[in-house]
């Protein structure tokens, strides 16, 4: 761990912060939104066109790469960003989490989960410590610690001893990462809905003392109203002076009241995935473009965006992609959806520099509730698809 | 028809020509090269990055299109160019080929084709005027006349009673089109593989007068050799003015070598359908990246190309994307094959331009039938593999 000024917050607005990340690897403004490259890629996004969305970082699962194309090779081929062609930062989850819900036969223990791999059976053995080495021969710039995301609902005994497990692996976790001056190290804080044991958890991680604090086991059915809960109490209790990651959330309106309520980074699968399901983030909300009302709908999904995806496409174009199952159909949706995040981020930033979130906030949330207006009627569509 | 310089030869270098094909959507740069969008997409690509590989013309396919979205929906919505967001010019077929090999229930009668769609089971009836108007309703640049493919072998008599009934539907077609200044419409000669029909069939419709000729019913199973000779005794038959399609071809030396016998245009799947499937052209012919021998393999497949494709990505990156299934490896090798191909493409029209195309044609096949180097040594993949 290094005492580097590695975040620097350069304007408040209430909870809510705005600043830059420094990495070796360029800087991250945050607020800021981590697409999700699982598999060493970003689904069906050329990595040029993440970059162009205005991601400064993105999210690397360590549990799909440790078993395929496997740590080792991937650090014989120059790491993840070599190997992929993205030359900004990445940060990588412990793989954890994935184990628990993608591997076969578990068995964890104090030393950490033994498993089989999904793809063929074959058996590994993942601790803290090698979680940490495999997210360095990963070359990953924010690596994680291993830790038990506890499930929801859990007792408070249950998610007692989730928890204390957790900060003991924590332990290992910064011990094996050592002093990196390049790379940087983030503990998670535990504790289910339970105030006191988020307290003990956050107690425990900055007696280590990280260069990042992630808020982990939330966004696991809880539900929004629980979930600001916890960012209420937890927030205060983190360090000022260091970033603070709210683990895969979330939709729109979950970011913007995260982002209120102090948390600088986020990650989720929601635009890739539902861009692959012909859903679209728009300003009044998601809308699914394989509906037959859109099959002769000339309009774009932003026709002022600077979004190639959003701008230089009908939605009955895209409504035919979708119902003729076209790779381009998830292909310009995920961009456009991408899209949509990072303005947001932006939107946010910008906001909070100009002391006016709760404003922006307010209306954000008026529009995305408000809906989308019909497609125009039919006397319009042809007018209005004049080339 | 017109009359116009529609097509100039600049130079012959044999029975080799290079030229211009000038359309209301800017000119085509001959020998040309069409990658298929069978349903209003180039798979996998974007409309930008097909531009980018030097294509200057595409084809749809009527028969899908016509099916989904539908021919009169896409005019409402301001024809192909418009719908896929393709600015350069557009071929379509007649549509009868995809008919007589995906449709169900088919009947052919001397008016045309009733069939039902291999989608939803509804009925069409496909005949010359109405290819013509669904082709008019796309908004094609260069449309074809309604004909059948014939079979290969087939017999003396089944080939001459095919090809008549084919001139028949040619002299409909054309005068369904009737004179149009912006749109072109090209006849097709059948006759299978005997000289005497091919002949017959070109005097039907040089006695018509197209605006570029087509020769069809090859690339059906005969082979290089036996297409090669109907190209050798057909092209000398063709007016020299008028710019000659090999419709459905092919394989690089295929290409090569009917470029070598005068043909002009060339249309097919080979470049996009192997990129989805793994499969690669190179310099030294076809490689499949599935193949474990390029897991650790860190050379992109070109890395003096000016494609990112070919530049920017390991074959090992390749491999791993091939063997995780996602979608950015099917992007990638399409967009490297569709540059292979037009790069291709315009060599050759460099090289006739130069009187050189025997030169050109011997070397290229040297080169592709010497097969793929071996990749590196395991000490030298972890050296080059250095960012």
């Amino acid at each position: 761990m290094t005492e580097s000024p590695y975040f620097s917050v350069s304007a408040t607005d209430g909870a809510a912060r705005t600043g830059l990340i420094q990495t070796a690897r360029g800087p991250i403004r945050t607020p800021a939104f981590m697409p999700v490259g699982t598999q060493a890629t970003v689904k069906t996004m050329l990595p040029e066109h993440v970059a162009a969305t205005g991601a400064d970082i993105l999210l690397g699962n360590t549990y799909h790469l440790m078993l395929r194309p496997g740590a080792e090779r991937m650090a014989r081929l120059g790491g993840l960003h070599n190997f992929m062609n993205w030359r900004r930062p990445i940060l990588t989850d412990s793989g954890g989490f994935q184990v628990m819900s993608l591997a076969k036969l578990r068995k964890m223990t104090e030393e950490g989960v033994r498993f089989r791999s999904h793809i063929d059976g074959s058996e590994y053995m993942l601790t803290p410590e090698r979680s940490i080495e495999i997210q360095g021969l990963l070359g990953s710039d924010i690596q994680m610690v291993l830790d038990e995301c506890t499930p929801y609902p859990a007792t408070y005994d249950q998610a007692e001893s989730s928890m204390e497990l957790s900060m003991r692996w924590a332990l290992r976790s910064a011990e094996a990462f050592g002093a990196q001056a390049d790379h940087a190290l983030f503990g998670i804080v535990q504790g289910s809905t339970y105030e006191d044991l988020r307290r003990r958890s956050v107690d425990a991680l900055t007696s280590i003392g990280f260069d990042g604090y992630a808020i982990g086991g939330l966004a696991v059915g809880e539900g929004q109203a629980k979930m600001f809960n916890v960012l209420d109490y937890t927030g205060p209790l983190l360090p000022q002076d260091k970033p603070r990651y709210l683990m895969g959330v979330g939709k729109p309106l979950d970011i913007v009241g995260a982002v209120r309520r102090g948390v600088d980074m986020f990650d989720c699968v929601l635009p890739t995935r539902s861009g692959r399901h012909g859903q679209a983030f728009t300003k009044h909300g998601p809308i699914n473009l394989a509906n037959a009302r859109y099959a002769e709908d000339p309009r774009p999904l932003d026709a002022a965006s600077d979004c190639p995806a959003s701008r230089d496409y009908s939605r009955a174009y895209l409504h035919h992609l979708f119902k003729a199952r076209e790779y381009l159909g998830p292909m310009l949706l995920t961009w456009h959806n991408l899209h949509f995040y990072q303005q947001m981020m932006a939107d946010l930033r910008t906001a909070i520099a100009e002391q006016r979130v709760e404003a922006f906030a307010a209306a954000f949330e008026a529009e995305q509730r408000r809906g989308e207006a019909e497609p125009p009627e039919e006397g319009l569509i042809a007018e209005a698809a004049q080339p």
